[in-house]
């Protein structure tokens, strides 16, 4: 593992680590904001799941998680949201190909060497993790916003005894009825679209839910509300009794700022469900 | 004057405005986050000016201002780096030229026509800002990063009756007598540095100082040190017996990871002066 560069920040380190990725079959670059108590040992750790367009960076440098991160004595890891290079598919359209892996595991051409971001997030980059920094594999939550919010739910619910916690900033709530879903697991998994059920919230909602509490926020005034469909995410959590809350805020839009006001919130949310 | 983008933010809005400036003599755009508070009548104004290939948009993005501007009651205006656009002077190198007007008004050429930053941001902005958003002249604050803390400070020490409170993130501190300075200043203002005095916070702290609390944060990790010069600032405020405090912070860096982690304390050292 590379380090690429690490800056001080609250007390603790923001950094950036490359590294070579078995399910990816490629380099991968992911950030890391360890906390002041982890100089003294494991801390809980935070995953925040990326949206479309975004790399690792975006989120570390927008989302303002790291101050509240360090009140709390989080870690937060913030993966890239696809495999990227040379010898990578890509598309032209900013949905499908490099920054849009929808935390799948492709199986149809060209995509399916490299676009294998569902083992990346839930195998590969937690062994790099556990392995190289202080933070607690037994304390895990998960959040992430747009395709990110997909890709913590479905992985929270999938794997709900890794997570104390799951949330998510305005998801892609329902993808198998959208065209932010249905374009890319048809391209990604193929047209048969019963194996795109364990990749979609609503769904996993309605089937299983998730054993903690579950917080959703979704901005009243989202520019991509026909794509996101909350109302089906909302719809089936209730219908299954999921402890925990949607909330609907008034006056946001889907931007960074949207998802930084509410970023205390989700923080704490986290840390108080890891026993941080 | 022309909206560019409103984005709900902390309860607030972060706004995105662009007008006809004399000043610059052609179009400047800049940033103004109004807090809940201002929806009930005027607010404080907290000046954030931007540092070196800086636009309006960077610390709007980057310096987590908001969320505790929102807390406070305050606004936070973040005005552009410089004059921009085709009719406007450029240079090759990221310290000269747009992007880098170093908050002087230029009389060299081929510069003097547009690149008059002092007035823009000590008159013809504020006369934009306070005629049209619910933010109170009499309750004013100035910060800024880098080339932004230089400006901060020297029109700070400038208009000591227009500002109750003055900071700044590692500041160009000494310019006169670093290569961030002595180069522009030879550039916009000519080769006779008798008239550079006016725009050094070290030359003004000595000369006069700042009637209310100044506060300067400088990284003990900046890669640009021996740029920014702090010692002289530090000497000066020390000699002058100025009310506030210089801290040089253990193990940070120049970055925005480095303003993000100190806003909070600034915003509420400026909310305090004010009477927020």
């Amino acid at each position: 593992m590379e380090t690429i560069s690490e800056n001080r920040a609250f007390g603790g380190v923001q950094g950036v680590y490359r590294h070579r990725s078995v399910a990816t079959a490629g380099e991968m670059t992911f950030g890391l904001f360890l906390p002041p108590a982890a100089e003294k040992g494991p801390v809980p750790v935070l995953w925040f799941l990326s949206g479309l367009t975004c790399t690792h960076e975006n989120a570390m440098v927008k989302a303002g998680a790291q101050g509240w991160a360090a009140r709390e004595g989080l870690a937060v890891v913030f993966p890239d949201t696809s495999p990227r290079g040379d010898g990578v598919a890509d598309h032209s359209d900013y949905d499908l190909g490099q920054g849009a892996g929808f935390y799948v595991n492709a199986t149809a051409a060209p995509w399916a060497p490299h676009f294998r971001m569902w083992d990346y997030v839930t195998e590969d980059l937690p062994k790099v993790l556990f392995a190289a920094f202080p933070v607690d594999e037994e304390r895990q939550g998960i959040t992430g916003h747009s395709m990110g919010g997909h890709g913590a739910l479905t992985v929270g619910m999938r794997y709900p005894g890794r997570f104390a916690s799951v949330s998510a900033f305005a998801p892609i709530a329902h993808p198998v009825a959208s065209d932010w879903g249905r374009k890319q697991f048809g391209a990604y998994l193929g047209a048969e679209e019963a194996v795109w059920a364990g990749h979609d919230a609503t769904l996993l909602m309605r089937e299983s839910g998730f054993p903690g509490e579950l917080l959703v926020d979704q901005g009243a005034k989202d520019q991509f509300l026909h794509l996101l469909r909350p109302e089906a995410l909302a719809e089936a959590m209730a219908a299954r009794r999921q402890p925990g809350a949607f909330r609907m805020q008034a006056g946001y839009d889907h931007s960074y700022f949207f998802v930084a006001s509410f970023m205390e919130a989700h923080v704490r949310f986290h840390a108080e469900a890891m026993g941080a």
